[in-house]
Formats: C-alpha cells, structure tokens, sequence
C-alpha cells in the first residue's frame, strides 16, 4: 500500500515529465528531489518507484533515475524484423551475439520445432538494444537441417535477411505467444534489471513460405520497453 | 537474487505439481513443506515466490497457496465475449457489476472515443471470474449517443449480446494494445492481489458494423490469468 504523500510527489513528478523537463533525459540526484519536495528519502523512493512500475522513469545501476523513453510499437501482423521495426519508429537498434552454438533440444523447444526431445538444434542467444538502452534479451533455436553452416555467419545482422540471401527461406505463417511473466536469471541481468522482474515473454514459431517450422523465437523484453498492438 | 537451496526446492515442487499431485489443488501447510524438506521457513518462502511469479501457484490471504489453474487463452481474432472465450476452453465465466453510472470523460478515454474531455460517457466497471477465481477486472466506457437507456439493462450479462439485441449495433474491426504494466489501486484488491502486482493491461477501442467507434474497454487482468495468442 502506498503512501499518501508519495502519491503526491509521484502525480507532481509525472506532471513535470510529461511537460517536458529533465530534456536531458537524466532526473535530478534523490537528495536534491527529496529536498525540493521537503520529504524522506524512504517517501522519495515509494514515489519513484510507482513511476518505475508505471514505466515512466527507470533507474540505472550507479547511474540514478532516468525518463523512460517512448514504448516500441510492437504489432505481430506486421512481418517486420526488429532493426526494420525500431527505423520505422525513428529509432537507433543494435543487436550484440552473446552465444551461438548447437545444443540438445529441451523438450519445449523440441515440440515447438516438431523435432524429438534432445535432437541437436541451433541456438542464438542475443542481446538488443534500442537507442543504446538493452530491452529485449532473445533466444532463436532453429532447425538445422533448414540452415547448415548458418552459425559462421555473422549473427549481428537481420536473421530474415540471411534466411533469404543464402537459403532462399522467406518468412510466411508464425504463431505467437504472450506471456507477462518473470525475468529469468539468464535474461534479466542482460537487461540491467533484477531476476524476477517483472517482463514480458513472447515466443514465436515461424514457417517458411512452404509451411515448414523453421525456427522458434524465445524473446524476453523489459516490460517498460514495448506495447503490443493488434488491429482485428 | 536467488539461493541454490531455493533454486533446488522450487524446481522440486514444480516437478510434483506438473505431475498432477495436490489434485484438490491446494498445497500442503509452509510448514509442512519446510520439514519436508529440510529447510527453513524463509528458503521455503523463496522458494514458493518463485513459482509464484511464474504462474505456476498463487497465494489466498489466509488459505495458503494454490496450483494455478491453467491460463486462459486469448486472441484478439477471434471476436468471442468473455463468456464465449471461457465456455469453448471448458471452463465457468462469472460477471460482477461493481459500478455503472455517467461520468465526464477524462482526456485518454475522450480521445478513444472519439469525444471532447468531460464529454459524458457510460463506465461500467465489472470484475470477472473463471472457475470462481478473480481474474479480469474491466472497466467499459461506451458513447451514450449508441446506447440511449442501456444503464438499466442487465450488465452481468454480455454486453456484445445486449449491444446486439437491443441496439442492432454489432462489433466490426477492433485495436488492441498489450501492456504489462502494475495493477492500480482500483483493480488490485478486486482481483486479491496487492496494489502494484504486475498485471497486464489490454485496452480494446471497438468499432461497430458501419465502423463507428462505439466503446473502448480497459481490462486489467492477472498475470497468470491468460496466455495471448496471435496467429498471423
């Protein structure tokens, strides 16, 4: 339960960000807001901390609170890969490998991927940002039948344009999945945030233009960073 | 962060209640559960909170923890009311009137509807359950210009039912957007959960068969509620 006097602060500083102060992008120290509001540090922090979970202002490690840049626009029926999405949105996507090597299918991934618990599949794990800031933390596991020799390619570029260029494998059908959930250990510090917090999981599963799975998507995306719109 | 003790114990009880133990649902006392294992009372609690933020058990104040049931299964093309939704997956929908009354519209909802700020709208606010469980709390505003006299209709049942048969008026296209996001003071006791719990938030901007916006639903739903499903 909050506080009433939090509630207070938290309402005058969302009002303030909305109109546009802090340009900078970079919230003033916890001392310096605490003394302008005439409060405790502890009213301070629930304050703040109601706008983290509303995601308006986030908080780097060392760094202090910052605002929240807008959400990403996430739209399924828009076959759009992730650095093509963010231009469209006017914003800067860069994508680090952190691992990509062959691994025993677990019996999820097996099933996503018609394959049998334990087959060996490829899997990418890859970390993305948007205008520099980490948001979404993927795993792609792929048949590897479809894509042999993929995994000496260079894996910072667009997997959809890889697909195309060297297997002539076009994208058609996918099934998503949207799960808020937990971060899991392995997603979240990647992410600059806590095991545990709060995030959203959407896994995919791709055809091909002939109808074949060809790969599953395993995406953990910081639950500040994105909305998700669906027009019917 | 986590500890390895806990880590071992929650991965042994998710192993027990995927394998159908605790049919009545209910989990044995924390404190038999500790003995069980040979831990304190505070691993024990670790070790439940990760399976609760996975969805897998939940917690009633003072009944103890649960199995959850499995999730509901959405997807925004399928043009199913709640009730429909819940019946073709087998399981019993609920409707609760809390509230239903004229209210100035404030700036967001204005906008979805298509009104000017303060306009008067229809809110109904109702919460939902499945199997008896609280799931969904939901907040529909409609534009009273569609639906003169629809406030002293019957509002547990399906609005799509009532918008249909009193009105003639039938759902056309629809926009959707996804947002994990915490469940605010108005919907987290609802749904017995404390103000701030993550949540997801689906707002619906319906339109009618001549395209006319007629309502815009704000739904709220517990985190380990519902599984989004998109096929594209």
């Amino acid at each position: 339960m909050s506080s009433k006097a939090a509630d207070v602060i938290a309402s005058a500083l969302r009002a303030r960000i909305e109109n546009g102060e802090f340009a900078s992008g970079r919230l003033p120290a916890e001392r310096t807001l605490s003394e302008h509001y005439a409060t405790t540090r502890i009213t301070l922090r629930e304050a703040l901390g109601q706008l983290e979970a509303q995601g308006i202002i986030y908080r780097e490690l060392r760094r202090g609170w910052f605002r929240a840049p807008p959400r990403l626009i996430y739209n399924p029926s828009h076959h759009s890969h992730f650095h093509a999405m963010a231009l469209e949105q006017g914003r800067v996507a860069s994508t680090q490998v952190i691992e990509a090597r062959e691994v025993p299918a677990q019996l999820a991934i097996a099933r996503h991927l018609q394959l049998q618990e334990g087959d060996t599949v490829y899997r990418i794990r890859r970390l993305r940002r948007i205008d520099g800031r980490a948001v979404l933390y993927v795993e792609h596991y792929l048949n590897p039948a479809c894509f042999p020799g993929l995994l000496a390619e260079d894996l910072t570029c667009s997997l959809t344009d890889l697909y195309d260029q060297r297997y002539g494998i076009r994208y058609g059908g996918a099934r998503f999945t949207i799960l808020p959930g937990p971060l899991p250990p392995r997603a979240a510090p990647a992410l600059n945030v806590a095991s545990g917090t709060p995030g959203l999981l959407i896994t995919r599963i791709n055809r091909d233009q002939h109808n074949r799975v060809i790969d599953c998507d395993c995406e953990f995306w910081r639950y500040d960073a994105l909305c998700v719109a669906v027009e019917v």
